[in-house]
């Protein structure tokens, strides 16, 4: 099963690529992809959306997994990523791929198997599952590669 | 000028078009498009994406005017309706259509000069401003005729 795992944002997004095979991940793409707070924002939204775009028809993944968005005290932010993760999804739907949501406990629990891990537990753990072999400098990029692994592990033994 | 009007939403969206030629509005096309609750939500996102694809490619306009979004109690509705606007406003900038966004009150005052007028007020005072040859069924498709007026109102001298 080849998954897509996105951390939503305009501002960075998470993404990255990975494969079960014989109940083993790997990790086959992972970025943090920018835009940049000079641009208008439906020009962000078009660079997002042609990300996405170009990673998954590089990769052609069978499932996009995305993390649910929890409301926060900024209810422009949360919509203007809302709005982001709208295109994100609308991407994957129009190649027939099969939509997972996941909130951030379900990932930390599924990673670490502890609801209350930190980022760097989630760090530590992330990379004992599956083999990274880049530098990983933004959370974003960490944060997509443990929601392949959270979608990989609710999928196990289908594939 | 050539404006696509869009009240957005994912269970119903308004869309209309208009032109202004000598400072006179025109309708070209106005609709209330549906989606059906029984599809799952990424399906339903790739419906209208598609459905904005097809107007904006049918009727070839220069401006996406979009009516923000009001915070309300029910946040999982309005995250729901900022993503099904977030893949409007995507499709737009595809096309690099200008955006122009507004709020219920700058309508209701672009319209009406009230900023308290009714749905009532609203929908009299539109049929006053433009000729809409068609039965209007829905609310949803007169606001988006509304929004394409405000935004010809505010580029008036352009063109």
């Amino acid at each position: 099963m080849r998954i897509i795992g996105i951390d939503p944002g305009f501002e960075r997004v998470g993404i990255a690529v990975s494969e079960k095979e014989k109940g083993k991940d790997t990790l086959l793409y992972s970025s943090c992809f920018k835009t940049s707070a000079s641009l208008s924002f439906n020009k962000r939204l078009a660079l997002i959306g042609e990300e996405i775009k170009r990673v998954i028809r590089k990769y052609d993944p069978e499932v996009l997994a995305i993390e649910t968005l929890l409301f926060n005290n900024n209810q422009k932010t949360a919509m203007s990523v809302a709005e982001a993760r709208g295109v994100m999804i609308y991407e994957g739907a129009l190649k027939n791929l099969d939509l997972c949501e996941y909130t951030p406990l379900q990932i930390k629990i599924a990673v670490t198997g502890y609801g209350r891990a930190d980022k760097n537990q989630v760090n530590v753990m992330v990379r004992q599952l599956v083999n990274i072999e880049k530098e990983v400098k933004y959370d974003d990029e960490m944060d997509a590669i443990a929601i392949c692994l959270t979608c990989s592990a609710s999928h196990n033994g289908l594939k």
